[in-house]
């Protein structure tokens, strides 16, 4: 006979989601929580309150990344690691990031109600600057932690204010002494958004996450000829965005020669001058492409690049294509799925297999320690958008199920 | 025999360029010099002076315009008046409004260092706001002169920030109490830069302008979807930067399909969210069409919003496009044409007859006097652009054919 469900409380748990999303909350209930900004600052004094009312020895690493930890049993064994992130997109949602942190604060709440001591040590995290909205590296925190990012190269990245990275870690208080650096773990769990629409497809409330695609982030240049939009003729110009959207239109397009799980972005792109009576003399766009096959994302690299080239060089415009990140597919630990599946069975959620097309921090973890996540439904796949929506019943079960894998782990 | 020729100061009139020029000075030697901003102020002030020097009745209207007014004999007669704007693109170069004010200045300043007195009244103006690069109508201040734009609707203007033009008008203390309206006038010349290559490729120093362009601005916006980038799979997506490229594309192929001298330019756009890992949710862009042939701008225009409209019904998006501007072609004063032509013979510059490309304060004042323009040649055809150039020759060139031109209208 198993022992008893470790009880949630999913009122306790509902009023915390509601005091962290008020901080940094938009018109249009979303998330504006970018990294490092003051809502940021202020959500992270909330966390560390929450975490020192719990009684956890609380510690800030160089990243700014927080740690909480309640110890175990056994002064030797190495903690179970459980969080997420607390930043979000520019005009986010509520549960992307923040969900996966309040349903660990809530699972080391509950521990506490049922008196439970566990062997191994449990630490709760957040890590900094997961979204990568504002300095563009995401999953910045947990990739110096895991010595995928160099520290000083985090510390040097800027926003498009020019503002750095470390004098903003310094200015909102959260740059810590403790170094940013791996240690042993026995294993990181990671509850997340599916941001897509498999799960409310299938009816599930969970998924057991078992790898994640592989990325790689572009930035193109192309360099044209300001002139004025009227005594120029068409003959004459280097139009930069005439370029930019023919190629774009063309990297829309590859996806569909590629593969079945394929996928190609440009979200990011700026005009200069960007005046309605001047030809465009420069326009930097980015170009985001996934694939759970490496060879996919390298194949896409490539064809994107040669389009940029290939409509810059016909109108007799320069381009650069600079690579700004890449990640290889992740396959996450067996251990820790197959522990996350017998618990979501345990306490009755339905739940099932799955990769993620979305980057997260258990990815790195899982260089590291063994890794894995557990996915709740986006309604409508709908997720980078104030619209973004879980129903409550979801985070609830994700919740149960999350606790339950947490103290088989940590048991 | 004809009176000897008014003696341009080439000296005086290269200083005062290099003092006009400082103000906005940009590190690549163009020019920022926003309507309205701190600059703009500064050269009014400068201007001003420089009028009151020349013992000038200096009067400025309700929409900021700046008039300074020389006497002529006979005090019924109706003025000639002449000058520019001193307004430039956020980029822009240094010749481009700002020559026309400054060989207007040296005009007069050469009428008073020859003693000359005309029978009619000479006017020399600087017209606010003629880029329309931050408040998005252009020639505004000669628009309201004119009777062509209501002041209300000029006042209420906003730049991108939000400021609404007439509070930015008092801000700099230039909203003038003089109406701005239309007034008895003899005869309006303007020079220009040309801002296209056609006097350099002809190796003349002087154009006779006798018509300008039909132009139409629109602004698309496009209202897609926003998702994450990763974990929405191609068939799932409302991108609304791919049907902006889509469109745009098209829409840059317009012309080649219309006549010779059709342009379309895509010079303005924005997008949002604007983050790497986000499917665009929103695109806003301006299309600026142009052709001398009234009719060839209509079928542009339509053509345009069918591409819009085409590319965003395609994937599912929603389109709106919005005319901000529509002016149809002008054929500029014959009389005036004949008396620059004549002036510039009599002076010994080689001119040539030709039309713009590009919109103008004189556009709009031809509709209530004789309106023409001089144009002097553009290095390469560049402008709008920081590296825009005119010959100092040239420059002198025009401003003695603009001279005399002024004299013969004004005697």
């Amino acid at each position: 006979m198993s022992d008893p469900e470790l009880a949630i409380d999913a009122e306790r748990f509902r009023r915390s989601f509601e005091t962290y999303f008020a901080i940094g909350a938009t018109e249009n209930d979303g998330l504006h929580r970018l990294a490092l900004s003051d809502a940021d600052a202020t959500v992270r004094d909330q966390f560390v309150a929450d975490l020192e009312a719990l009684d956890l020895a609380v510690t800030i690493d160089e990243m700014g990344n927080v740690f909480g930890r309640r110890e175990g049993s056994d002064p030797d064994a190495d903690p179970v690691l459980i969080g997420s992130h607390l930043d979000s997109q520019p005009y986010g949602g509520r549960y992307d990031g923040q969900l996966g942190v309040l349903v660990a604060l809530e699972t080391l709440r509950a521990m506490d109600d049922s008196g439970i001591e566990t062997t191994r040590p449990v630490e709760i995290v957040n890590w900094t600057n997961e979204e990568g909205s504002r300095f563009e590296n995401p999953m910045l925190g947990s990739g110096v932690f895991t010595g995928n990012v160099d520290l000083e190269a985090a510390y040097d990245l800027r926003d498009e204010e020019g503002n750095r990275f470390v004098d903003e870690l310094e200015r909102i208080g959260y740059r810590g002494e403790t170094p940013c650096e791996p240690r042993p773990l026995h294993a990181f769990v990671e509850l997340h958004v599916e941001q897509g629409p498999i799960l409310e497809t299938h009816g599930n409330a969970v998924g057991i996450v078992e790898g994640i695609f592989g990325i790689a982030w572009l930035e193109a240049t192309i360099e044209g000829h300001a002139d004025h939009a009227g005594p120029t003729p068409m003959h004459a110009r280097t139009d930069a965005l005439a370029a930019a959207a023919s190629a774009i239109d063309e990297i829309e397009a590859l996806p569909s020669h590629l593969s079945a799980d394929a996928v190609a972005t440009v979200g990011r792109l700026n005009v200069e001058p960007n005046s309605v009576n001047v030809i465009p003399s420069r326009v930097e766009f980015t170009i985001d492409v996934r694939s759970y096959d490496d060879a996919i994302v390298d194949t896409a690299v490539e064809r994107a690049i040669a389009e940029v080239e290939t409509a810059s060089e016909r109108i007799g415009a320069d381009a650069t294509v600079e690579e700004l990140w890449r990640i290889p597919h992740t396959d996450f630990s067996p251990t820790v799925c197959e522990t996350a599946a017998a618990a979501a069975e345990a306490v009755g959620v339905r739940a099932e297999r799955m990769v993620s097309g979305a980057g997260h921090d258990a990815k790195y973890l899982n260089d590291v320690t063994d890794a894995a996540m557990l996915f709740v439904p986006s309604a409508d796949g709908i997720t980078h958008n104030e619209a973004e929506f879980t129903p409550w019943d979801d985070c609830v079960a994700g919740a149960r199920a999350f606790a339950e894998t947490t103290l088989r782990l940590a048991a």
